[in-house]
């Protein structure tokens, strides 16, 4: 089966409105259901909720064509700024001027996207939910808005619906399949950030508090949205923060200036939802040409590396690519033995940087390492990048990108080794010649 | 909520019935559903499948009174008895007598149990099957052999439905749980051989291939019941011994004398189905004092180290120890507290086991080093216990064996770089005492 083919999409998030676009611009006939209503007509839950943009998925967003559309919508971000009791201290993210990410609204980036596959002839069917699949034909079973249940055929489904996916579970129904759902024991609110000469824009702003952790991104308008990331339970947690001065009493000893710069903070803490982080991994991606996962649905990480979105960016791209030939079956397989591997490795790196924001940013030992990190690459651009500068700024696969970091660790080991062998040879030597000298006398 | 409380139990199969005997005991008013017919009047798929009952196991069966009338029933299996090219070789599991495990049919096993609770009160439904849970009543839908529906109200419901428990994907429903499930790349296929002189019956039969290993257990009619296992896919594989030709070639060079134990093996292989192994890991295993998974539906292990219906077993004399004042909400959380750390030991002690059973019985170091670990244990039998004898012939939690075996192996590497540090100065002292007599000279 090669050609042009039938393809019905199942999300139109993020990675659903890419896919669409790729395959549309590749000839197939393409179709989205999805679950929510348009995301041109209103924002989800009122607020406007950010996403750091960086090289994966800017990178995708070129190859459509979309990103200088899209430029002018996002906000810089050059470094981290963080801020503790003592102030506010930035700190760059790379070496060069494009080491930066990109601040942009989710419903922006995914209203632009919807708008361009419309322009290539996509239809969206908004409002349509997917509640089964036979993933032997394929034919996708959707509810429409009046609960009228419809029954779609296609050539090829992708499943592009998120962290809790209904095609990933019809995929593995009956199957030998490997599945893993883990969720952290801490949770997030959104909260707003007004706009306040106080806060630098063109920085990723970053709270570490011993309990909880704030990460806010700029908005063009000078406002910043912040995500407050406490525990569920305990001391300090969700659980525990339900009243107004318990709320107030734990952001003014965790948050440094947080406060003074959200006048209503706990207001919006009480009144905003609580949301959940989940990993996913799973095995197998696709079935027989039939059927496959992308984005969240194939590997949902936790947000602390910033590349959810990316790394789903990065599939569209990696799909579509491996599709080039119209070749179904084959293109799938492809695209999985390509693709896992390396999103398994960013659900890893995605939890150790969870430690590395909360902790890694009061720790002085740990911002020397870091400012030596990007001293060794300046010196050494070619043989010394460091790992975060390959995962944000690169699109050196996330596996060859840890595997090359390890190899740069050893070597500079094996290195001050051989420096502190020489230094402690040569104190020898002259100990030696010391003394030697001495018994002369 | 203390005192006696209506239990419904999802699963009449070893778990489940054995829990019903528990809690029917200790007063409790207990109702099983269980999907399939009555173990008593008929045979599953029409063979005899047996299991290998140990230390655990038997001592549940004896605190519910149940050995004696077990007892007879069984087959002891008192070591390996590996076939190889070279011929048979008999490898004993412990140093005393009562360290052996014990052949018995699954049927008969599980008809005793059902017999018992019936014997307390116990109602059986056969032939209903859950198919929803609401967990905060907690009510059980099932549907009877009819496909009539009905909704079942009780005080606790325990999920002892296996790998792929319904009650346990309700109680995860729209919760932050953990789920972790893999399939090996192996499945089995249970093959009877038949009577004959030429196989020792007081033994586990092995057969160690370099693709493929089979596992025997004896019954009591002198017949032994097989399970072979081999790859899915690649050279030697199920999807590749399609053909009696095949099969026939494969069993030859890979199964020492089996093929000549087993007149009709090429026609068992290709007529019986193929099961699959997997492992799962949850957590939360238990909600709000309502309901509690045990068994397989909390913990399915790979089968190598022959301790997944032992475990089950386990967690029902842990339960009922719990749930011993009738402090619903209490017990359940101390059940999970003091068991799921300990399965989980056991998931990957019984992943490790199929290397040990695969490779290390053809391995004469690893064989040499299975007898120096039972000679420590004969010569110091209170501080040498080997990891096997402490699985299978005790009830020490998992958790502890492992860490037990680890400290050993740590002392024993220790005490051997005494010994060699010892030989070695003795050694040196000795040369330089040589030397300065040579000087002296
Ligand atoms: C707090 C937080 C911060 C984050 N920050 C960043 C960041 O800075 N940078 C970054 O790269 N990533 C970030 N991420 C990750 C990013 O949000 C996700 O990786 C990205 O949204 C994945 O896109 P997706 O299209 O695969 O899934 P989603 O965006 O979840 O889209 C799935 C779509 O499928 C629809 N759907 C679901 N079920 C059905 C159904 N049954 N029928 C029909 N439709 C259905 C949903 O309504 C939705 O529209 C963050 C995530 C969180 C939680
Ligand atoms: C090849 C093989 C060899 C093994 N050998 C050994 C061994 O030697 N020693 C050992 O200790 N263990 C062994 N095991 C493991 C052992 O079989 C299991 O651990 C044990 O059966 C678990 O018991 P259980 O009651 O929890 O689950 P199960 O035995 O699986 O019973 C679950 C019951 O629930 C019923 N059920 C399922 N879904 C529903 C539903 N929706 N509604 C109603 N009822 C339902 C099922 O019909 C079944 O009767 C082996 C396993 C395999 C696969």
């Amino acid at each position: 089966m090669t050609g042009r083919h039938e393809v019905l999409v199942a999300g139109a998030g993020l990675s659903g409105s890419l896919a669409a676009i790729y395959l549309s611009r590749q000839g197939h006939t393409v179709r989205v259901v999805e679950r929510r209503t348009d995301p041109r007509l209103s924002t989800a839950e009122g607020r406007s909720i950010n996403l750091g943009l960086s090289q994966r998925g800017i990178q995708a967003l070129r190859e459509v064509g979309l990103l200088d559309e899209l430029w002018p919508k996002t906000t810089p971000m050059r470094g981290r700024m963080v801020h503790t009791a003592d102030g506010q201290s930035f700190h760059p993210y790379g070496t060069e001027d494009h080491q930066i990410l990109h601040s942009i609204l989710r419903d922006d980036l995914n209203s632009a996207l919807v708008d361009r596959a419309e322009s290539y002839g996509v239809r969206f069917d908004f409002g349509h939910r997917v509640v089964a699949l036979d993933r032997t034909l394929p034919v996708l079973t959707v509810t429409d808005p009046a609960g009228e249940s419809h029954e779609l055929k296609a050539d090829l489904v992708i499943g592009a619906d998120g962290a809790f996916s209904a095609v990933r579970a019809q995929l593995m129904r009956g199957e030998r399949a490997e599945f893993h759902q883990e969720f952290m024991d801490w949770g997030y609110k959104e909260i707003t950030i007004p706009a306040d000469d106080r806060t630098r824009l063109e920085a990723l702003h970053l709270w570490p508090g011993r309990t909880g952790l704030v990460v806010a991104h700029p908005n063009h308008d000078g406002t910043l949205t912040a995500t407050v990331f406490l525990p569920f339970d305990g001391p300090g947690s969700f659980a525990e923060l339900t009243t107004p001065e318990r709320v107030k009493a734990h952001c003014d000893t965790e948050f440094a200036d947080l406060p003074g710069l959200v006048p209503d903070l706990v207001a919006q803490f009480l009144s905003h939802p609580t949301g959940s982080l989940v990993t996913v991994r799973t095995a197998p991606w696709q079935h027989d040409g039939k059927v496959v996962l992308i984005g969240d649905a194939a590997h949902a990480v936790y947000p602390f590396y910033g590349q959810g979105m990316n790394a789903a960016f990065e599939d569209c791209s990696v799909l579509a690519r491996c599709l080039g030939d119209g070749d179904l079956p084959g293109g799938l397989r492809e695209f999985e033995a390509r693709r896992r591997a390396h999103t398994d490795v960013l659900a890893e790196l995605s939890k150790q940087n969870f430690l590395e924001l909360r902790d890694g940013m009061r720790s002085p030992l740990f911002l020397a390492r870091r400012k030596a990190d990007l001293l060794l690459h300046r010196l050494f651009p070619n043989r010394w990048t460091p790992l975060y500068t390959m995962v944000a700024h690169t699109t050196t696969p996330y596996g060859d990108a840890l595997a090359r970091a390890r190899r740069q660790d050893r070597a500079l080991v094996a290195g001050l080794s051989t420096v502190a062998v020489t230094v402690a040879a040569a104190a020898m030597t002259a100990l030696v010649a010391a003394r030697s000298r001495r018994q002369v006398r």
